[in-house]
């Protein structure tokens, strides 16, 4: 299968999720080790001791930060570099390191850089500003899928799905007619869809004071590599500005455990019901019964059927509705390409 | 392990098991959709959609008898065309379509053709009359093994193990000490054998009104490629004609999920009794505890030994009791060898 | 994965554990049946019957000590000779037979040659005669490893890591500061830690009338190929001489069942408490709560993240802790080349 993209930030996991413990995670097929030192700093090492290959988040965290290997009692400091020898006499072989990844909290996320740390550069990070809004609610969760990461970013990146996927409750037949526009610029891609004068979506509805008020509605979804998706679906009273409507910002960050497997962390924000914990609940319920019943077990299914092959090379029959999830692979191809030149003359040879 | 023979029918299915929901099945390692038409005719279209591979059974039957695709819509009539995009505007690509199986009804069974739709001959399915005939009683049933068909059809086809591994309660000496002809007409193999003047074994003798009576027995197998096999087995009082005595008519239905795991769909029908589901729920505990507790195990258990290797590169040591079972393998290489000439060239010079 | 050394005697299990069953165990990859014929001698033949494959442990013994195929009856001896044949007028063909491999009980264990027949020598089984010392009270177990037998003897031939790993009941600073000698004889290895005047560690102490006294402590180890410890750990009041001393012996023999898979059996042989049930009870605990929590997950999550590769091939930081283990691996190695020539070349050539 294809290459991992290195030189690109990836989600980590959320800040709020990285406490006192030592988390082990799979990134890009690579053991991480991801912890928070004792000023609080997040940070990310190799996750296995070159010694004889423990987990190293079995082991502990020492008082000055370092991280003790659980199997011999090697230590490590967030740079990566062993700090303490108990065999030996103590003394430290220069080849005694694990890798030290750049991570960064940002937006309630934590990025990590998987590449060059020469070229690991926060700027790079796509803003993901809502999370951490004071003036907005945010619920936010992460599950699992044994599915490739662009499978499942194919899955965010064609919102029609919905209409068959999800009829039950987010059967809309506006989406399937409305304009649907996709640009990029840079290595970014946005998708818009602008239904005007339309009879509230229900998820819209009941937030409003007359629930069968016409509204204009649009569902937007802006996607950075490798699979880090913001949405803004919104709605407001026909005619009216977007910022007296209703808006709802989801984050929807995959970041590949191995080929086969994805991490996928989300998180839905709105700037209405504020302090409303049923609706908050209403969120959970929409990942529990809409996510992981019926979107996850569809990708995992899609992924079984493709049985571990590219897209390209089995040859689907694609749609207009393909076009953005098309261009996301485009960008990868070429981002591989620049990191692997011999991979780059190849998919062209092909 | 050796391809699979495509011209041929394979059992799918009791008819009576396909009724109105859809059903996927995976059969020579394809997935295969099959679903009743609102006319009540059972068919059978590929399995996944040709957009972005998802699996149809997950779908839902239309009104006019379509199956539309889970994910995005698609609709896909009995001969696999597309025939609704809901995206588009309704344009169909000219490649939008999914593969379609010759599918015939006929004796309780859905016969289905893998191989090329020309070839297809209802007139070639073995007659398994015994299954639908009103003046016989038929218990169904499927299960499901972890081996390979033709390995499922060595133990069928060499009764001779019910003396060892069913010595619990099919026990009989004269199994093994009984003339035992093997026969072949065309690519039909027949196995008789003919025990005169016997105690009743005990599932008969308990339909004798006389028990200890003595009988004359009969035990024999009709195979058709793939792995289809009848047997009747019965006894009639001494001297007196078959047609005056009980018996037991099964069918055995092989059917390739992979290449290592296979369907087994059965019937058992016999001619007394008629009434009694005393007697319906004896079958029934045979196949859980002969088949299922006795005859699976013994047969997953060679397959793992076998590792995936073909059972003539080990070089077993054969009796006549795999003459049957012998024959079976050399009619499904030479048809092997008949769809591919590459094979066969090989399979001579080995 | 390097190759298995044949000519050596491997641990098939306890003496005590093979009694009237039929015992199917895998060794060096191969299916082995163990039992013991009507006079009460343990052996063993091969544990697949060459007829159809079946696995023999799934069948019964006779009274005249063969052993009878589950599937269709044939009968094996002692010898792998096939003895009856229930079909074909009980015709024997010369090629029915199984292997037989040498199999000797000494010191509880039995003892199974997987090589050349010629040379197995009974006197190369390394001694561990406390197992059986009627003046010594010995607790014996068995317990299973996803992990290759060489990863699990690493975690045997380096104490240091109950430091660490088992830190919670074992911690003892003085086995990380004692001066450890390696040594070896011929293929045998010695490892020794002699610890002078040391207040008795925990688990001496409580057999002591005065538990804080001073004490003289050794750890001690041998190893044999292919994974056969002797482990003797003792104290004795400091000055006095050894044999007025507490002793705890343990034996740890590893058997690969796989490449990635290892049986084994391990024995705590004291010289104390001889009547104390609570005290075998406390062994038992260790084993549950100190290996079978503590070391085996380690150990199979090592052997996880080494993923198949070789030890060496993965270029580990390896430090004087690991030398008994390297001297271990080399002796392995050597055996290795003497039995396939081809592959000392190629190590050597690496």
């Amino acid at each position: 299968m294809a290459a991992f993209v290195r030189n690109l930030w990836y989600a980590a996991g959320w800040a709020t999720d990285i406490a006192s413990d030592l988390i082990g995670i799979r990134i890009l097929d690579e053991p991480v080790l991801l912890y928070r030192i004792p000023s609080g700093e997040a940070v990310a090492i190799g996750g296995t001791c070159p010694h004889r290959f423990a987990p190293l988040h079995l082991g502990r965290m020492c008082e000055d930060g370092s991280v003790e290997c659980p199997y011999h009692g090697l230590r490590f400091d967030r740079t990566g570099a062993c700090v303490l020898n108990p065999h030996e006499n103590g003394r430290i072989p220069g080849a005694a390191r694990v890798a030290s990844y750049p991570l960064v909290e940002r937006h309630g996320v934590l990025w990590i850089w998987m590449g060059d740390a020469a070229k690991a550069d926060p700027a790079a990070i796509p803003l993901f500003d809502q999370v951490t809004d004071p003036a907005k609610r945010t619920v936010k969760g992460q599950t699992h899928l044994a599915a490739n990461y662009e499978i499942v970013a194919d899955n965010l990146l064609d919102l029609s799905h919905t209409q068959f996927l999800h009829a039950n409750f987010l059967k809309a037949d506006h989406i399937l007619t409305a304009k649907h526009e996709v640009s990029q610029e840079g290595r970014t891609l946005f998708s818009r869809r602008w239904i005007p004068d339309i009879v509230a979506p229900p998820s819209f509805a009941r937030q409003l004071a007359n629930p069968t008020a016409r509204v204009d509605h649009w569902i937007r979804a802006r996607w950075d590599a490798p699979g880090l998706h913001r949405l803004d679906i919104g709605a407001t009273l026909t005619g009216r500005p977007e910022d007296e409507g209703i808006r709802i910002e989801g984050s929807h960050l995959l970041t590949p455990e191995t080929q086969v497997t994805t991490h996928y962390f989300y998180s839905h924000t709105r700037n209405v019901a504020l302090d409303s914990e049923s609706e908050d609940e209403r969120v959970r319920n929409w990942h529990q019964v809409g996510f992981n019943q019926q979107d996850k077990p569809m990708i995992e299914a899609v992924q079984r059927r493709m049985g571990g092959v590219e897209l390209l090379e089995l040859h689907p029959i694609l749609f207009s509705i393909d076009a953005a999830a098309m261009r996301a692979r485009r960008i990868l191809a070429r981002l591989r390409g620049e990191e692997q030149p011999d991979i780059i003359s190849q998919e062209a040879a092909e």
